[in-house]
């Protein structure tokens, strides 16, 4: 009758186990609840996704301390295994003085400043400066890179609403759920997929299952301002016929999953997001939020996650 | 019969109130004519997105701006906070000529020109020059990807005909829109959507309706002149058995999607245009704008919105 | 019966207008035969475009170019604008080796070099200094984008056979097709798409038609080695029991789209090309080039275009 | 009956020849175990595609080979072509460490460090620096679109079990492979195609052949953690009623391609490997790797390749 996805979880990406009754699998800002075990650092790791996902404030952390790193070690081999008489122009004389006027060498190395006034006045002090200069630039390379990676990474400003609503739909009921374009982009071309999931009772036994529920509209051309995506109860949906109770019983979960073509990255992009029980609101309808009159048309985010009750 | 997109433009991506009458919902240059309240400055506003579509003279301006800005803050601390005796070279002794001494000295530092004259003679002189050459080069390497961004952002070049017009097909007749590829860039792949608005009286009420169009022909594979988009007004057309005057009436939109894939930016692009009421040329055919003969095919730009009227 | 795109080849993305009959439409190199008039040279070009497209001599050549102009500008702002008495370390003593020493500070500051042997030594000076190397990094930002967008641009190395056979195919005849992955790269979901176009007879009024030709095969998983396309000549092709003289008399044009997903480059890339009734050869069979032993495969690139005759 | 993507291979992207029979076509990190014959270097070669994919030691081998290969160059045009006496600040007199003192010259021009204290003291070897510096600005422009290149360049961290099974399924058997989401990335709409290749006896030849499995279930929305793709051996299958003994004689091979969206890098990437008669067991199941409790969920990959056998 209804379109079942996966008896028992198996083939929804999601291994061939049970998932607990009270545990989310997809968290409400669309990262997968699940962790991994028996991987070592190397294999659970990717530099690259790290630095492009990091807080700002650890990037460039990471950032200053590289640097400074490399300085200290630079000045290090500068003063302590060759020595200051391989320089000219330092103008300190206290070993602590020495030693950060070398630092400082060596960030204008680093940084390809090279202000010249401290320069090598060796071959092998020349060298290591010009070791050090090399470091600095692909050290920068690499930074720029990582730049631009955080800065093109496709961040779609996608808003969904805090909840859901079981709302009147034609003769019966409808799943429904909002979703905005937050930023006058242009986003083409708007996918969305809807599975949910349940513990059912089956011989006796409960197991969670997953179904990928039917909407009245998959997709949409133009995504200018908002998109109620509705999923009709009818005998086709698992929740047919559902009352609440029994539908809370359940420990349900719906998982949402955006695709669109963001004009300002030129790439398909990604949103998901998950509702629980407790973000269903039984009988509302979600409030109006375009207004419209002879002079401008506006979307309304102030009241984007209002409902209004049905008595 | 026809194929509605949707009932009160609810599930078309502009939220779940009626259009304005007399607004435009795409804009000419595809852009959606719609705004955003309710959300502050940083929910709204995306810095790289900005940065990447804004005009030349404004992009350069803050990069010249920001360049200044930060040469002025460091000539301040080098200064006023620490002051001249702390820089080895200064050959100026009023207190304005040394601020701008350190001034370009800072210039010289944030672009690790680094000439040398002016120098940091003291550890905490060189430290905040190290903090200077550093913010340089991160400033630059973030301009570095803004550049690139600018320049690989697909351009698809595609040009719209200024109008449409309401021309003899087959039996009947049809809406047609002209679209053509300006650059002798390789298209490929190029798919074309048409959606509809239109007032519809429904039970007494009038409201603003979306329609998806039939095509005559969706896609072509290599987009390398112009293309006439063709939607057949049959008996699954929304505006079949409709005359000019109930047509003006009822405030049509005719919203186009372009998508293409771009080999000078191995991408898919979107461009959009849409089309009012006063946009539609009735009885009229395109002038034909290929020209070939025995040496050349070309194009011929200068006829592109041409139209002869049918008597 | 058969699969006509278009009569007339109107909405063939070649405009409405009939094309010649000895015109080529797709160069062999899969570029597009077609010229564009009644547009001005900021409508037609693509600065991005043009320096990705262009040759690594030429490219070479503006960089260079623009490098060098910029510095003939500076230091004539320098020595005749400002005047030598603005600069520190100058040597020489004749105007035009003021000019030089004037110029190769301009190239000192412009890459950031800065020896310092030479610098500004007035507030002006220092102020067209920080302009010129401000211009510099910003110069060398669009250079390191453009590199990048040269080298990042996906170029599928394809190889399309130079002759396409009509070989025997089960009980009748197909048109073949020849095309190979040249190199060891991993080309996933290989799809192709074959337009025909020829002088097709209609009440008595000739007219350049196109058809999409039906395939064997349209797509494969692995595009590992080479993949030989098959256009059957059965009833349902526009070619059906069309004799060679008739085939040549009616000015065909094959026109062969690849489409493959290039892992090395994580993009969709498309690769063109045509075949005129002159590459063209009937009865034939391709050579076979895929050779394999207890100890490797390999594939026989020296035999790529060559054919067997059948008596 | 079941649904053979080709006869003899021919359209399968492997030529028109037979592979040999003990031959791998696909190796099991997914590369493809053919190479190319009759082509010279520039055909078969690609340097960005080299320099994206060679390892870390390889990449910057040659980037500082390239570095010191310039300097050494540049220093013999300073010091053999022209001579020490066209620069400034050059303190040594032998002339193995004149040239010394260029090269490192050279290098802080290159890197455009730029200390001064040895400087162009003429037009021509201030010309020759000026060259020298902007080749080191467009080296270091490459050098890092190489080392974007390589972050940015997708690695989906996918691990696919090294034996697939032949395991009960509902009234039969299927073969069962799995495949696993390594990193906590969210990969979107995962979607996998299964090709079987084995030895057929046809009309008393032999030749190898090739056939799309169908599959249990294709995709999948959220790949969060693990999948097992499930072919059921039914009447559809080219497996159908076959035993391990003449499934063994037939040398099959079945070659995995899985397609899925990695959000780090906003790309379609596709991973593939391939799994040979001894890498398939008879009669066994995947042990469960999906563990689940109140507090958590994770998967435990140490379990990953784990079977049970049934008796």
């Amino acid at each position: 009758m209804f379109k079942r996805i996966k008896e028992n979880g198996k083939e929804f990406g999601f291994g061939n186990s049970t998932i607990g009754k009270n545990q989310r699998i997809v968290n409400k800002d669309g990262s997968f609840n699940v962790s991994r075990r028996g991987l070592n650092i190397f294999q659970r790791f990717s530099f690259f996704h790290w630095m492009i996902n990091s807080k700002w404030s650890v990037f460039l952390g990471i950032v200053v301390l590289g640097f400074l790193t490399s300085n200290a070690i630079f000045a290090f081999i500068y003063d302590v295994v060759l020595g200051v008489n391989h320089f000219h122009g330092i103008e300190t004389h206290s070993p602590l003085k020495n030693y950060f006027e070398l630092f400082f060498f060596s960030s204008q190395t680093y940084t390809t400043v090279g202000y010249g006034r401290i320069n090598p006045a060796t071959t092998i002090s020349s060298f290591v400066a010009a070791i050090d200069a090399l470091s600095g630039v692909l050290y920068f390379a690499i930074v720029t890179g990582l730049l631009y990676g955080r800065f093109s990474k496709p961040v779609p400003k996608i808003q969904f609403s805090k909840i859901g609503v079981v709302a009147p739909y034609k003769e019966g009921f409808a799943f429904m759920f909002r979703v905005a374009n937050k930023l006058n982009h242009q986003l083409q071309n708007a996918e969305v997929r809807l599975i949910a999931s349940e513990i059912v009772d089956e011989n006796g036994r409960a197991s969670r299952q997953f179904f990928e529920l039917e909407l009245e509209r998959k997709e949409i051309v133009f995504f200018a301002t908002s998109w109620t995506i509705v999923h009709p109860i009818d005998e086709k949906s698992p929740f047919f016929n559902m009352g609440e109770e029994e539908f809370n019983r359940n420990e349900p979960e719906f998982m949402l999953q955006l695709k669109v073509y963001d004009q300002s990255y030129s790439q398909d992009t990604f949103t998901n997001t998950s509702y629980r029980k407790e973000e269903i609101v039984w009988n509302a309808v979600f409030e109006k939020i375009l207004i419209s009159n002879e002079n401008i048309n506006y979307v309304d985010f102030a009241k984007f996650n209002d409902v209004n009750y049905i008595s």
